[in-house]
């Protein structure tokens, strides 16, 4: 097709000029920001096809926050990638809070990814008996996924049946990988050995199958991933007292409560999954920023938020079920994002857990501000000041 | 404080610098590749406080697709920011098949931004007057919203009482802003007048109030975004020969809307909101490519999705019910994703609903490649070919 | 067939004896106790087809509760038609607190019934165009409804379009009937209006409709069902003084606030539809007894439950969004259930509203003296006490 | 309280009609048809308190329906308490369709009935350990429920955390009892023995603690219910050939398809739990019939519905996730309620399992014919014709 875009396959500069002249043509637009790249087009196989440029997003720091938790410890400053003025105004207002309180504690509750194949069979008492074959092979499935990855380990198989289909949750621990592609491997070489083994068995083979039946819920938001965990389960809780909510964040505890108790309602009445505030923007700003999936943005921000007047103190929670990341794989080799990861002290093995607590810290104390905010007023002042700049009605 | 981020409130190179420095130094990291940033620190008031520097994200081209939408017309390329393997290649392969098939159809169903302030009254049946009140008093509002915007305009005022409080959705178009920032303003002026118009009213007036609470879904996943609108909702369909099916995507209609139903079973089973299956990865892309806000990937990659066939043809039809863009004000003005949202020919007033439809488009194109690789078992293969590049295991 | 039902379309003792009789010889089974039935065979038409019994459930009476609402005002006993034990003794101890703290507060917000046919259209476009042709016709549509019924009136007609096809929410208000039935009449007359009217209308027809889409929600529990209300929407509130917590309830306000806030966070992790605790007993006890459609104890359940302190007081407010009720038509003429309904005030005409507020205020006693229990231990105590009888391990 | 209700804790005739002439005077209704209830007061301990009469639901017979399942087999009629017109019949013109495709097939796939306390901890590290003390102990829980019930058999401890809160849903298997009050009984004697144990341990014992925080989702629609069942999980699937769709049911199985697939789309755009069509008819109609808690219809009228085209068959499917129910305990031991059950060859030990297949089976029949009256426009005809009898517009 003459119409396609050129250099297909090819990972060089040289392609990628091609391309970009290609579209300047196309669009008889300028596009001259797009000539400088800082990126290395050799290095992007298994991030990208038809690389053409990239985009630049600003990096503004956050914090410091100080944490008292199992992974993350001490004093951190968080780089959030954004565009949305005021945020990290708020979160550092946040985090000033938490750190006066004592710290914020963090806890890494599980790590996990699934896929989960959807099998057809012949009638409802086939789908029953290949559920007992398979659990009686969980032994073959374990050898099964060894073949294909060192560090996808099967923790469950759940299965759920509807008629004479057959659901099944593959659920893998993928260490400091977010591991969607090994989860995928794992599971696609499982169906195959299973197809393979049962071919001649009319009584337990599958009549046809896919892949993924979405009960994975990968790249969405479902209740199923809240409460059986996708990816990183984090939690963060700091108290704080009295003094600190009034001089920080200039409102009271019970003030504050009493906003949460009210976003609780609202949220009921919407039909919201989870019970977030804006836990997202600081899941997106570190994402963008450390080279995570972008698009797991949508899943990984989910959250539960609540707030308790204990004597004269704030107890302020957030739960964190389902934040798909890692610090391995994927853009998190990236030059900028391999600094920022670094910057956080969570490049590489072991930096997933950290990273997950990190996340959860700086959404606690970002929805902490922005209560204490919109209870009080200053929530819509700060985005007139912040968000909006010089220009009036920006957008 | 003298751990603080230097520079408060400094918009230069030199405090960019002096924050990165502080940053090395803290961290003991090199951090060599955040040295140089195209960005110009002083357009950045109004994105990001602290700006530090940034982080580039690889841009491949997918497409070309063909449009035959109401605002997206002609054939189009997609900018997508992503480091996920496979993901541009397979929205290719979507784009090819719709593209022969003659095009999708696009077509934005309308537009709005919403605030949600919650009010709390001394007892159920002032609630009730002030309902009532605030119904008699629209065109009061109207004039309020004027001003302190051009740009919206109050098109709802939707309460929903729960015993003495009263959540109230004020729902504005806001033109081609995504527009929270306006509606924030907006909302808040009507909150302040409301206030001290009824100061003296003990009968009417609001006992306490907050700027939201929650009902608007701001930067969250709710039923109540996919039922009542929120950003731009937009919906995409094409019908597919089969023929297309088979030599572009390998498979078969029946095959494809057979997955599909699979899917939704599966859907249903988990409690997703929505049906989608991997829409968010365009959203995610476009969003990062064209300075969107980022942290509305969130609410924005909600989808439906569904697939029929209708004799020898498949149809799929997608829609975006939560679509949160702008083409000016946010990121939209940075240098990149301003090259790259006037690639797509969306750039400035009126390229909103085009832009919206592009994301639909691409959108189904994706999930019609997806469902077909999922049910043919080309799905796993992909994303070992692309996904994991030389390097095995490596996420 | 010959193993079918005798006494097809008779509506008469002697049909509800041949049909027993042939079950007892088809099961071999004595029924000895279905005999008896106080029900009048010719008064059940519209009601039940194939007559051959009846069940007797037992009613109990709970309270007396003090309601100081809109429509229900004065001291009230509820009848429940129950046989979970523990459940009356609960809510009474509920009423008892809410009656000493001066009566619970209660006010219908809204009454509506809805069908929402599914309309396919040729393509996208067309069904824009039906859209807008839809909203020019409405004083048509407004007559149409008319033909068919005196009692229901069109107030909002909504669509939802996704691709192709058209999803439309014909909203009625139907007096003192649950209206399902005239809801479902007056649609159907506007289908077949529309249909009739646009038959040589290309550019505006359906290609297929069917009655129903599922967006009514009729019989099922869904979020659009808590934001747009079906049937009567009703909220109840009460500020119980500390002294009645402690007196009646045996606990504090503090406690039973907390209570409610530790369950706030279990239904969001459960992805549970509204914030209920156990409100649906009354629904049900109250639909049994008074000739509701019981089956809409599916959708009527739903509950939105809240408890704050304020001052030395504890103010527990509960919304019941989607109550489907009627004290006209369906079985509130038959004769147990006409009496029970007259008991509580609310036979024939104008007693709907009084219904749905007695309901909300049963219902929030019971999850005032249930969350008391939760957080006491009195729950399972009282279950063993009442729940089991003298039998051990019963269910 | 001399406003009281009379012969408080009796279960003697005498003291209901104490209560009911005490509600006469307190009302002035004659309730003329309260008088008569062949309800024995005294074998009411356990399910009623201030027994005062009864209210008698008129039960007709639905099917025959076929079954090839695995504990209902041949041929079954059921009995269905309703007052709503057009149900039984429906119901039994789908049962004719399942019947004369050759039997509907069902399964049980599994039982289970849940309590999740909720505990807080001093800290999150506190809750932590107490989950892996929790773990540890597993036999010791095992042993305390035996000290409480004979038939509850703990199968699972799933511990939700979030902050220092820990919601623990501890799992039974009840056999034939719809079981919440052994489960209550057996968590609770759990709950007590780990704070017992615990009362010394600063590092492991809970601070608080309440019997269910809502986890549990005890009388509560929600997702965790549908995903890790609570009840009875049970499916049904009948392949329906071409002719019987059409002589039958007056429709296609391209139609029905088409019908069910459109309101999938339906009830993802409703935000709504599951994929139902109207099964909770059945559930209610069955549940009163038998004796099953009815306020249980609430969380039991979930279910997932599907339909495809398969050559010239419509296969139609069902789950119902979960379905509270028992065949002894609570109501099932009325008397009329027992023949009910023994009339479905369900009463006492073992019955359960039949007694679900039961409602799967008529659950799909009706759901069946439902989706065809929909797409064929016989719906509202029935509607009209059956359920509004002689008087028109009736409710």
């Amino acid at each position: 097709m003459t119409d396609g875009i050129p250099g297909r396959g090819q990972y060089t500069e040289e392609a990628r000029k091609l391309r970009l002249d290609w579209l300047r043509e196309r669009t008889g637009t300028a596009l001259a920001s797009l000539d400088g790249s800082r990126l290395d087009a050799r290095a992007l196989t298994g991030n990208v096809e038809n690389f053409a440029g990239s985009v630049e997003v600003p990096v503004g720091l956050a914090g410091p926050l100080l944490f008292t938790g199992d992974a993350a410890r001490g004093s951190v400053v968080a780089p959030l990638a954004t565009t949305e003025g005021a945020l990290i105004a708020s979160a550092s207002r946040g985090a000033r809070a938490l750190t006066a309180a004592g710290g914020v504690t963090t806890k890494v509750l599980s790590q996990r990814m699934s896929r989960a194949p959807a099998f057809e069979f012949a009638d409802i008492a086939t789908a029953v008996r290949f559920t007992e074959w398979l659990r009686a092979h969980r032994p073959d499935l374990d050898e099964q996924v060894r073949l294909v990855s060192r560090h996808a380990r099967l923790v469950d198989v759940d299965p759920y049946q509807i008629g004479r289909y057959l659901h099944v949750r593959f659920v893998f621990e993928t260490a400091d990988a977010a591991g969607q592609n090994m989860t995928t491997a794992a599971t696609w070489q499982i169906c195959r050995w299973v197809t393979d083994t049962l071919a001649g068995e009319d009584r337990l083979r599958p009549a046809w199958m896919m892949l993924d039946g979405n009960l994975s819920s990968d790249k969405k938001v479902s209740v199923a991933s809240m409460l059986a965990g996708r990816g990183t389960r984090v939690t963060a809780e700091c108290r704080i007292p009295a003094d600190v909510v009034e001089s920080v964040l200039k409102s009271t505890p019970a003030a504050v409560a009493k906003g949460n108790a009210t976003l609780a309602i609202g949220n009921q009445q919407a039909g919201m999954v989870g019970s977030a505030l804006n836990a997202v923007n600081i899941v997106a700003g570190l994402f963008v920023a450390t080279g995570q999936d972008i698009a797991c943005v949508h899943e990984s921000g989910v959250s539960i938020l609540s707030m308790e007047v204990d004597g004269a103190d704030l107890i302020a929670t957030i739960l964190l079920p389902s934040l798909v990341i890692g610090t391995v794989g994927g853009g998190t080799s990236l030059p900028d994002q391999r600094d920022w990861l670094t910057a956080l002290g969570c490049a590489g093995t072991g930096g997933s857990a950290r990273f997950a607590e990190i996340v959860a810290g700086f959404a606690l104390a970002l929805d902490v501000s922005t209560t204490a905010a919109l209870v009080s007023g200053q929530f819509a002042d700060a985005h007139q000041r912040l968000g909006r700049a010089q220009r009036a009605d920006r957008r």
